[in-house]
């Protein structure tokens, strides 16, 4: 059985890779129309896949899913109307192959351009919201990619019907049939086989919760697009306007507490904690917020519990605060890289010294002065659309868009050089 | 031992991403002063390091090592000083650090900018040849990068005595003395131990042969830059010049055999076999190369040896070339794919249609049109200097410099806006 499911996903390497070199030479043209004509599909059978939606809701209650994961799972008209927008949004993005990265010429009349092109094949690994399936698969034809998808079991039949629209459209566009696959098994060992498959597959997207990116971390022979947690800090200088500060503080936290650019971590001044802290604090349990915090948070108010070191280094995802005073910008920069997870940190001041010391020290792919962590999102860059926020620093760091899912080459154009020595 | 060696570098990561924190925020001036202040150490202890030079070399033709290796192990006078001036040359290059690659302004007041800034700490596994020493640790130093350096038992004496240099260097400069650090011990286990530090390690870069590359691939739980071999093509197209042609083949195959832009692979269309193929083959012979081809080219010259399905596939590193006939660029295009190792290939042709799609269809980190393979070099792209030359897709492609070396943060600088909705 696992030897089949060995060669079964070498199958499905080896055709993603011929989809894929079809794909590179594609015109932007026909990656759109495949684009546009599945949204079609998904708008023409909304009500299939609603039935099928149906299905894979049906067995998740049955087997006691959380109303969380359900809700995640379920598909409304609306959802399914805005899975078919963004289709079209990505199709109307600028093409991002063949743009001219740089090009010089040299001293012996080489002419060198770095083209973007590109990467090839990538494999995404994913949970069991179905929007997953279309966005990145959408992402990734954009891109002149090919890509091999494994969804969360829960999600099957919803991600199958989503699947024959994205078929549809590449069939109408005249693109290769193997451009978009899914792994056709729900049986774990497909993961472990898809992560092995490092002649065919060039990077690989884990998109899901902690366990899931471990196990790919763990396992993955195949370079990765790493999104691990957003430990995401807002720290609150001495020279912070307190309203200023209490808006973009509530913003980051609670606008939505499960997305990955949400604070989890606030730092107060020392300098401004006899007029900031109290009003920060109090501002966060009236919103709904519980707040966790060190010795001096704690007598803000009774309301608040205590922090402990565990508490510095947790991605909460949920209504909860993690606050600490901290001896000025160097010490909340010395907080953030160490505890922290690379992802996005604000600092709010008016100090703009304190500002540039705070943007360069701080160790992350994206750092804000005076604006709220949750601007950090592909959509909210202008990138159109996000397959995922890379916390490693290699290729691509922050949102990874349709840009950051290409690589290049070197095109070198000569008149008979040869090099001399 | 073993849990030693793993503390010790462990010990050795964490005051490597410590010197990286401030090598980041250092001026580009302290950066180039440790790069000139080390060369003039180079040139004031040469007899110095000449000396450990000889103990190496004694003890490596003791044990019986090839004239090859021990070549590559000696320093000369000239080495000595071609080691000098290349620190000087990565010295003199404009900073790397701080470019604003991209910026933009959001339709909210946000103004989002991408600034180059290092990778962190580079972890560099190498073989015996010397001046990687100095080479690899000047290029991370340049790019604000701390390194830990690996390099073959070999070349131990020599090693230490161009760290020393390059410790003068660093302390004439204020930076911190762990920015370039070398693993103590000659044991294997602690390249094992290395090749687990990510959480120190940023990168790690092998350089050496393919048993060397292949147990980092293996073993590293860190992204690399891989580079692999360099099976690199020339392709004489139907309308291929034959003047040309020759002079580009005899120097793609032959000014060295032993570099990884050196062609391995002579494809000639088969639509100039009877003008072109005989010239070419000849060229080689008389030129001392050995000609491994398939039936048409072993028609040639009785001295042409049948070639294997191995050798479409073998990086000779020799005065060794396989040719082939082929049908027309696709088939050039498809034999490249096929068999080579995505780094460099080059198409002889007056015929844009062709070239362009060579340039197009060969999946390398480098295509030529009309010139030699042997232009695969970062000092010939114009680099000033390079680590090496990546086979990966994953963030650098091709030479490997200072730029390379880099990685990119967003710095986003607001007014106080809050993320609606």
């Amino acid at each position: 059985m696992s030897e089949n499911i060995e060669e079964m996903m070498r199958d499905l390497g080896r055709r993603a890779r011929a989809a894929a070199a079809r794909l590179a030479q594609s015109p932007a043209a026909a990656r759109n129309r495949a684009l546009t004509e599945a949204a079609a599909a998904i708008r023409a059978d909304a009500a299939t896949l609603a039935e099928a939606n149906r299905q894979d809701v049906a067995a998740a209650t049955a087997k006691g899913l959380t109303p969380a994961l359900i809700d995640r799972l379920t598909l409304t008209p609306a959802r399914i109307e805005a899975m078919a927008a963004g289709l079209e949004t990505i199709a109307a993005l600028p093409d991002p192959l063949g743009r001219v990265l740089a090009d010089w010429t040299r001293p012996n009349g080489l002419r060198i351009s770095r083209v973007a092109v590109p990467l090839g094949v990538i494999g995404i690994i994913y949970e069991s919201r179905p929007n997953v399936t279309a966005d990145a698969a959408a992402l990734c034809l954009k891109s002149g990619n090919a890509c091999i998808l494994r969804g969360g079991s829960e999600a099957y039949h919803s991600a199958r019907a989503i699947m024959a629209a994205l078929a549809r459209g590449i069939a109408a566009a005249g693109l290769p049939a193997d451009a978009v696959a899914m792994v056709p098994t729900a049986d774990r060992a497909a993961v472990g086989a898809m992560l092995r498959l490092s002649e065919f597959i060039d990077v690989i997207v884990p998109r899901g919760g902690k366990s899931l990116v471990a196990r790919v971390v763990e396992e993955s022979r195949i370079p990765l697009f790493q999104h691990l947690e957003g430990i995401c800090h807002t720290y609150v200088d001495g020279g912070a306007d307190l309203a200023m500060a209490r808006d973009i503080v509530l913003n980051a936290k609670m606008r939505r507490t499960g997305v990955c650019g949400a604070t989890e971590t606030l730092l107060v001044d020392r300098a401004c904690a006899a007029t900031h802290l109290a009003p920060l604090v109090t501002a966060l349990l009236e919103a709904g917020c519980a707040v966790r915090g060190d010795a001096a948070t704690q007598a803000v108010d009774p309301r608040v519990a205590p922090a402990s070191e565990e508490d510095w280094r947790t991605e909460y995802l949920d209504a909860v605060i993690a606050v600490k005073l901290v001896d000025g910008v160097t010490a909340a920069v010395e907080h953030i890289n160490r505890y922290g997870s690379h992802h996005t940190e604000a600092i709010i001041t008016h100090d703009a010294a304190a500002a540039e010391t705070f943007l360069a020290g701080c160790d992350s792919a994206i750092v804000l002065w005076n604006a709220s962590t949750q601007f950090a999102d592909g959509g909210e860059f202008g990138m159109g659309a996000e397959i995922g926020i890379s916390t490693g620093k290699m290729h691509a760091r922050g949102p990874v868009g349709v840009e950051q899912l290409c690589t290049f080459k070197y095109v070198v154009r000569g008149a008979g050089q040869t090099r001399p020595g």
